[in-house]
């Protein structure tokens, strides 16, 4: 169980350490032996848990999927369409916000852009559920559109540099404010008393 | 003159299928080679006009760049701030329309975003530019971050596979809108009469 719990501490610190290196070198300008030397153990420990880039660079935006993931599915267990949107689009805000700096290397970064088509690609039912909840049964041209400007102009916009003096707080609010506009949702609803 | 205008033609036949194979092929998947042999000329022909991949790439961005930089010269002459941002806007949104397929290029290859990116560094003043104009002066945060969105989101969506179905006139009205609801200007103008 010591052992165990070792490798899993190892991995878990080589990922924060992946994601620092790759932040400050790019994907492309970060080796496993950077990695290792960092991180102050050999070349072979690394190899033990991941055998190439490209399987850290999955695993590094792996826990974002994951939650993207399960916001899709509590958005569609909503009974009514624009809770399944207000659900989503707040879902996706925050974790594009959380993930902060994950996304401005996504954006900027080949390796890390390459990484996640795989995922979205592999995972079509994920995207597929997304753009349903978010452009509603029979979408016309311009909501198709919207939905995919709203997605991309959030994540843009969240891991934008120029923007990095912005707060989460006002970055998630100014974010939520793009996706009401695009989707056509109220700014703000007020509390149902219970 | 003869010998010139050849060269002329060759240089644009060549930045054609440069693009035609890097939208088939990708940036990294395209090389001199096969450009010449597409061409039916020689690598050596290929090298009179470009030393690397890089300064193709670079020549295949110029003209969308070129004509983005006349767009914002002519919105920064309009007098009111309005016809500013719709001038930009309308400008914008042409642009991205009619380079769809270097825009989805773009979006999605990490050697073209290279080559974009190197120019928009370059050429800080075009960026800043363009900011002013669609921020206005003093912006709070939610409007850099609307604007930021606005711009990321029109190029995703403007390049996007799925949206490739869309005719250039359904696209560009909805990217219109796309770029109105964030800007917040209005739909339609009426016709002012002279």
């Amino acid at each position: 169980m010591a052992a165990v719990a070792g490798h899993e501490d190892t991995r878990t610190r080589l990922l924060a350490t992946a994601l620092k290196l790759f932040t400050e070198h790019g994907v492309e300008g970060t080796s496993l032996q950077m990695i290792a030397d960092e991180l102050g153990v050999t070349k072979a420990a690394v190899y033990y848990h991941f055998k190439t880039k490209d399987e850290i660079t999955e695993a590094v935006v792996e826990p974002g999927l994951r939650e993207l993931e399960s916001i899709v599915a509590a958005a569609a267990r909503q009974r009514r369409p624009g809770a399944r949107i207000d659900h989503l689009l707040a879902g996706f805000v925050d974790v594009v916000v959380r993930h902060r700096a994950l996304v401005a290397l996504f954006s900027g970064d080949p390796g890390v852009a390459r990484a996640l088509e795989k995922h979205f690609f592999r995972k079509e039912s994920f995207m597929t559920g997304m753009m349903t909840i978010l452009t509603g049964p029979d979408p016309d041209a311009a909501r198709v559109v919207a939905v995919h400007a709203a997605l991309g102009g959030i994540a843009l916009a969240g891991g934008a540099q120029e923007l990095a003096r912005f707060s989460d707080d006002v970055l998630r609010e100014s974010l939520l404010d793009v996706g009401r506009k695009l989707l056509g949702r109220p700014r703000r609803r007020p509390a149902v008393p219970s």
